[in-house]
């Protein structure tokens, strides 16, 4: 498999890519690089990691890059020969098999959409992230990807996330859960009613609502929403538990007992903060597209991006677009069946009212 | 003041209903005490703890109680004579000034709203939570009373929460937030995108859109979204405190030389979890209404309960409902005004149109 990498994406680019890609050339067999950036400054880079060009390495010259400060629509427009929109061109003209990045992930998402398009049957790609809950982990789908979306869309995302949790996690049957708020009586808002309709007809472990209690508790194991949802609910975890070690220091720090506990028991807060850790899974996948990309955290760690480069290589072997293509239809909500579906639906809806006023 | 006390409300009531009752009349100088729920009931009980009824404490006569499990909408249609009901009424008529209840949120906010109504220029209620940050507290809205709203809606939550950060947490002039996500160049959604053309315009001290990573780091004071996102942010971020007490027992379990440092430390433990503690706010005030109430959590301690009567009683004192009134309106956000603003906006947008067209 090749993987183009996005050499110049993430906060320590590209020292950190390069890091990323000498374990990566090690540790992960037969998978081939295409290491897209502005060429002199890579080579520079290069020559000082003592890396050289080879049938598994290879150099692809892209102008730009898209800052962190940039606009996520620049990657289509202002800066077409930016680093991530080279990589996703290359998947998209065959020339690799998928993108690894840790780049602008609003660009990345803006530069493969626009050029490896989506698989055919799905409407609209995704961002999918593990994360941890008391018994394992659990999938959120979408975790950003679209701020407005329909019941369609949702219900897209949970075959999505039903693939990942069986791919990524090993979970058999993964039990889907559509997020959403209060008891059963309050059945969420409107886009969450319309999914509920659509998710309960699927071939799916659909285990119905779930609320923000039922996230980190291990009560499913993916979690459905909108990407601003989604999107809130990730950062604002991130946030907390921040904020949490913060608090956690300041009533150690208050007494010598508890500081003396605190120097004995370091071991364990260390180990606390690799629950959150996400270098493992290098990264979330944007699923749904015609072609693999994964991106990762702005401030990946070389392992970080090395795990991006294998899970890349990993979809690419599955062929997790065709994965998808497949389920989606499978499940009888690919665009085209659910818009005549829906048609269907929505006249035998008059047909009814035409009926009742007679 | 007379504090209307739904006593049959939570999981453990009405023992700690009654428990909350005798501290609040010895703690807070002349409240009085509207008791209400099911009479033979109460009177047994306030024998057990040698309650007797007074000038400052009345028993009022409620037939049925709306249950956990009971849709919320059973207040105004099953239930119409439930506590939750009863106590809404006593406010509506007059005869009390505000609500305490421990009980069915739903049921509190489907019973306020259609007994108690709006207060003049407000739309919709909203549920204000105490959050904490590492630099002190903040506050959201909406946290779950509405799942659908408008730009109108949040810009309303906005100024109900600005009054509670005011006077709730003294905070002078509150900075405030709308919740969205991304960075500067993805605006939000389709409601965030319009509610920020409102919130510019208003004379509150608006920090523009912040994010999930903003919320517990304390840049901001007040967080304004609907209900649907603030229910999943404050239930998966109670779910993810919970899962954090878990994972720090399990890496503090796992050595012997852990095992001591975390008895050394207990009492840090133990003062970490009350970070996280509302009982000294005594429950979430429903804003907007035409009178005052406020809702504790089920789970509610008679320390909470207490509190959440403490709380209605100087929501009732300083007026709460006219003071939102008065403010929306100086805002320009009322109802009235937003409707005709709104009209007379499209109407030079057509014109503008029209323009074009030419």
């Amino acid at each position: 498999m090749k993987i183009a990498v996005d050499a110049m994406g993430g906060d320590f680019a590209p020292a950190v890519v390069m890091e990323a890609i000498q374990s990566a050339l090690t540790e992960i067999p037969d998978v081939k690089i295409l290491l897209v950036g502005h060429k002199e400054k890579l080579s520079y880079y290069m020559e000082k990691m003592n890396l050289v060009p080879s049938d598994r390495l290879e150099l692809v010259h892209a102008e730009t890059v898209v800052e962190m400060a940039d606009p996520s629509t620049s990657a289509i427009r202002a800066k077409k020969n930016s680093s991530i929109t080279v990589c996703a061109t290359l998947v998209a003209e065959g020339k690799a098999d998928a993108v690894a990045s840790a780049g602008h992930t609003g660009a990345a998402v803006a530069a493969s959409k626009v050029r490896m398009r989506m698989v055919d049957g799905v409407d609209r790609p995704c961002i999918a992230t593990i994360m941890p809950n008391v018994t394992g982990k659990w999938i959120l789908t979408d975790a950003g990807a679209n701020t407005d979306c329909t019941p369609l869309n949702l219900a897209q995302f949970a075959v999505m996330g039903e693939l990942y949790a069986k791919l990524g996690l090993g979970i058999k049957n993964p039990r889907i859960g559509l997020l959403s708020v209060g008891g059963e009586d309050i059945k969420g808002n409107e886009l969450t009613k319309e999914t509920f309709k659509i998710l309960s007809k699927m071939p799916i472990n659909f285990i119905g609502n779930v609320e923000g209690h039922d996230t980190f508790t291990g009560e499913c194991d993916v979690v459905v929403c909108d990407g601003f949802v989604g999107n809130v609910l990730l950062k604002s975890s991130e946030s907390l538990a921040l904020a949490t070690i913060h608090w956690l220091k300041e009533v150690l720090m208050k007494t010598p007992m508890r500081k003396i506990g605190a120097t004995l028991a370091q071991s364990a807060f260390r180990e606390l903060k690799q629950y959150g850790d996400s270098d493992e899974y290098g990264g979330a996948p944007l699923l749904g597209l015609n072609g693999v990309c994964i991106i990762g955290h702005g401030s990946s760690t070389p392992k970080a991006v090395k795990n991006a480069i294998r899970v890349a290589n990993e979809f690419a072997r599955l062929k997790m677009p065709q994965l998808i293509s497949e389920r989606i239809y499978a499940c009888g909500i690919d665009k085209a069946s659910y818009a005549k579906k829906h048609e269907s639906d929505l006249s035998s809806d008059n047909k009814h009212k035409t009926g009742l006023a007679h």
